[in-house]
Protein backbone atom coordinates (compact mmCIF):
# COMPACT_ATOMS: atom_id res chain seq x y z
CA UNK A 1 0.00 0.00 0.00
CA UNK A 2 1.32 3.46 -1.12
CA UNK A 3 4.08 1.85 -3.32
CA UNK A 4 4.54 2.78 -7.01
CA UNK A 5 1.80 0.72 -8.74
CA UNK A 6 4.55 -0.37 -11.29
CA UNK A 7 5.57 -2.51 -8.66
CA UNK A 8 2.11 -4.56 -8.39
CA UNK A 9 2.82 -4.59 -12.76
CA UNK A 10 6.10 -6.35 -12.28
CA UNK A 11 4.99 -9.20 -10.31
CA UNK A 12 2.45 -10.46 -13.30
CA UNK A 13 4.34 -9.00 -16.21
CA UNK A 14 7.72 -8.94 -17.79
CA UNK A 15 10.43 -6.60 -15.51
CA UNK A 16 10.44 -3.11 -15.49
CA UNK A 17 12.81 -1.56 -18.11
CA UNK A 18 16.00 0.24 -16.08
CA UNK A 19 14.17 3.92 -16.85
CA UNK A 20 11.35 2.46 -15.19
CA UNK A 21 12.76 1.43 -12.29
CA UNK A 22 14.53 4.69 -12.02
CA UNK A 23 11.05 6.91 -11.67
CA UNK A 24 9.92 3.81 -9.35
CA UNK A 25 12.96 4.95 -7.20
CA UNK A 26 12.30 8.30 -7.23
CA UNK A 27 8.64 7.95 -6.47
CA UNK A 28 9.42 5.51 -3.38
CA UNK A 29 11.82 8.20 -2.16
CA UNK A 30 9.25 10.64 -1.94
CA UNK A 31 6.60 8.46 0.19
CA UNK A 32 9.99 7.54 2.35
CA UNK A 33 9.80 10.82 3.78
CA UNK A 34 6.35 12.09 3.69
CA UNK A 35 5.31 10.58 7.05
CA UNK A 36 4.13 13.47 9.24
CA UNK A 37 0.38 14.71 8.05
CA UNK A 38 -0.94 13.53 5.11
CA UNK A 39 1.42 10.78 3.21
CA UNK A 40 0.80 11.50 -0.07
CA UNK A 41 2.18 15.23 0.81
CA UNK A 42 6.20 16.13 1.82
CA UNK A 43 6.01 19.21 4.55
CA UNK A 44 9.13 21.75 3.60
CA UNK A 45 11.20 20.18 6.02
CA UNK A 46 10.95 16.89 5.12
CA UNK A 47 12.14 17.53 1.43
CA UNK A 48 15.07 19.32 3.02
CA UNK A 49 16.01 15.88 4.99
CA UNK A 50 15.45 14.26 1.36
CA UNK A 51 17.88 16.56 -0.54
CA UNK A 52 20.40 16.43 2.13
CA UNK A 53 20.41 12.78 2.54
CA UNK A 54 19.47 11.19 -0.88
CA UNK A 55 20.62 14.13 -2.98
CA UNK A 56 23.84 15.82 -2.03
CA UNK A 57 25.16 16.08 -5.73
CA UNK A 58 22.36 17.46 -7.08
CA UNK A 59 21.89 20.27 -4.12
CA UNK A 60 25.77 21.01 -4.71
CA UNK A 61 25.18 21.59 -7.94
CA UNK A 62 22.01 23.78 -7.87
CA UNK A 63 22.90 26.11 -5.28
CA UNK A 64 19.43 27.92 -5.46
CA UNK A 65 17.74 24.47 -4.08
CA UNK A 66 17.95 25.43 -0.79
CA UNK A 67 16.48 29.03 -1.32
CA UNK A 68 13.74 27.37 -3.22
CA UNK A 69 13.05 25.36 -0.09
CA UNK A 70 12.84 28.39 1.75
CA UNK A 71 10.30 29.83 -0.02
CA UNK A 72 7.83 26.36 0.17
CA UNK A 73 6.14 27.77 3.21
CA UNK A 74 5.64 26.73 6.61
CA UNK A 75 8.61 24.49 7.45
CA UNK A 76 6.30 21.73 9.19
CA UNK A 77 2.70 23.08 7.82
CA UNK A 78 2.57 23.58 3.83
CA UNK A 79 2.22 20.18 1.88
CA UNK A 80 3.91 19.40 -1.31
CA UNK A 81 2.09 17.34 -3.76
CA UNK A 82 4.17 14.73 -5.84
CA UNK A 83 4.10 17.07 -8.65
CA UNK A 84 5.64 19.80 -6.89
CA UNK A 85 8.62 17.52 -5.40
CA UNK A 86 9.23 15.88 -9.11
CA UNK A 87 9.47 19.96 -10.39
CA UNK A 88 11.72 21.00 -7.98
CA UNK A 89 13.84 18.10 -8.84
CA UNK A 90 13.25 18.38 -12.63
CA UNK A 91 14.35 21.71 -12.24
CA UNK A 92 17.22 20.56 -9.75
CA UNK A 93 18.13 17.47 -12.98
CA UNK A 94 18.20 20.59 -15.80
CA UNK A 95 20.62 22.59 -14.08
CA UNK A 96 22.65 19.55 -13.62
CA UNK A 97 22.86 18.67 -17.10
CA UNK A 98 23.19 21.76 -18.98
CA UNK A 99 26.14 23.09 -16.13
CA UNK A 100 29.57 22.01 -18.18
CA UNK B 1 30.21 15.43 -23.70
CA UNK B 2 26.05 15.19 -23.45
CA UNK B 3 26.12 13.34 -20.58
CA UNK B 4 24.87 14.55 -16.74
CA UNK B 5 27.35 16.40 -15.05
CA UNK B 6 26.85 14.36 -11.48
CA UNK B 7 28.71 12.11 -13.81
CA UNK B 8 31.83 13.85 -13.93
CA UNK B 9 30.76 14.55 -9.86
CA UNK B 10 31.11 11.23 -9.07
CA UNK B 11 34.76 10.57 -10.08
CA UNK B 12 36.04 12.99 -7.72
CA UNK B 13 33.55 12.88 -5.04
CA UNK B 14 31.78 9.82 -3.28
CA UNK B 15 29.38 7.85 -5.10
CA UNK B 16 26.29 8.90 -5.84
CA UNK B 17 22.94 8.08 -3.83
CA UNK B 18 20.38 5.84 -5.19
CA UNK B 19 18.12 8.67 -5.60
CA UNK B 20 21.01 10.59 -7.74
CA UNK B 21 21.68 7.35 -9.89
CA UNK B 22 18.11 7.28 -11.04
CA UNK B 23 17.98 10.69 -11.63
CA UNK B 24 20.88 10.19 -13.93
CA UNK B 25 19.26 7.25 -15.86
CA UNK B 26 15.89 9.57 -16.66
CA UNK B 27 18.66 12.72 -17.83
CA UNK B 28 20.54 10.46 -19.51
CA UNK B 29 17.70 8.59 -21.30
CA UNK B 30 16.34 11.73 -22.71
CA UNK B 31 19.82 12.96 -24.13
CA UNK B 32 19.84 9.22 -25.65
CA UNK B 33 16.58 10.06 -27.64
CA UNK B 34 17.43 13.25 -28.65
CA UNK B 35 19.12 12.49 -32.02
CA UNK B 36 17.61 14.30 -34.68
CA UNK B 37 17.93 17.91 -34.96
CA UNK B 38 19.15 19.80 -31.47
CA UNK B 39 20.81 17.46 -29.47
CA UNK B 40 18.71 18.98 -26.09
CA UNK B 41 15.65 18.48 -27.79
CA UNK B 42 13.35 15.76 -28.29
CA UNK B 43 11.14 15.32 -31.28
CA UNK B 44 7.41 13.93 -30.49
CA UNK B 45 8.22 10.82 -32.85
CA UNK B 46 11.49 10.71 -30.48
CA UNK B 47 9.26 10.87 -27.39
CA UNK B 48 7.18 8.13 -28.74
CA UNK B 49 9.65 6.13 -29.32
CA UNK B 50 11.34 6.40 -25.86
CA UNK B 51 8.06 5.91 -24.61
CA UNK B 52 7.58 2.35 -25.75
CA UNK B 53 11.10 1.31 -25.84
CA UNK B 54 11.89 2.45 -22.22
CA UNK B 55 8.57 2.91 -20.78
CA UNK B 56 6.11 0.52 -21.81
CA UNK B 57 3.91 0.05 -18.50
CA UNK B 58 4.44 3.31 -18.16
CA UNK B 59 2.38 3.86 -20.47
CA UNK B 60 -0.16 1.15 -19.99
CA UNK B 61 -1.08 2.77 -16.83
CA UNK B 62 -1.31 6.25 -17.66
CA UNK B 63 -3.72 5.83 -21.01
CA UNK B 64 -3.25 9.39 -22.03
CA UNK B 65 0.14 9.81 -22.64
CA UNK B 66 -0.22 8.68 -26.05
CA UNK B 67 -2.70 11.49 -26.51
CA UNK B 68 -0.61 13.68 -24.75
CA UNK B 69 2.37 12.59 -27.80
CA UNK B 70 -0.15 13.67 -30.29
CA UNK B 71 -0.90 16.98 -29.23
CA UNK B 72 3.30 18.06 -29.00
CA UNK B 73 3.25 19.43 -32.51
CA UNK B 74 4.86 18.05 -35.63
CA UNK B 75 6.07 14.60 -34.99
CA UNK B 76 8.86 15.14 -36.71
CA UNK B 77 9.73 19.39 -36.44
CA UNK B 78 8.46 20.28 -32.80
CA UNK B 79 11.36 20.34 -30.40
CA UNK B 80 10.69 18.99 -26.61
CA UNK B 81 13.29 20.64 -24.18
CA UNK B 82 14.51 18.69 -20.84
CA UNK B 83 11.73 20.29 -18.77
CA UNK B 84 8.69 18.95 -21.12
CA UNK B 85 9.93 15.86 -21.20
CA UNK B 86 10.63 15.66 -17.29
CA UNK B 87 7.28 17.32 -16.57
CA UNK B 88 5.43 14.25 -18.74
CA UNK B 89 7.38 11.23 -17.31
CA UNK B 90 6.25 13.20 -14.07
CA UNK B 91 1.99 13.02 -14.98
CA UNK B 92 2.69 9.25 -16.10
CA UNK B 93 4.36 9.11 -12.34
CA UNK B 94 2.01 10.55 -10.87
CA UNK B 95 -0.84 8.26 -12.18
CA UNK B 96 0.86 5.29 -11.97
CA UNK B 97 1.33 6.37 -8.00
CA UNK B 98 -2.01 7.18 -7.05
CA UNK B 99 -3.66 4.22 -9.25
CA UNK B 100 -4.57 1.67 -6.98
Amino acid sequence: MGQCNCHKKRKDSQELTDVERAIEIVINNFQRYAVKGRKECLTPNELRELVVQQLPHLSQHVCSLDEKIECLGDPDEAKLEFGEYWAIIGEAAKGCRVKK
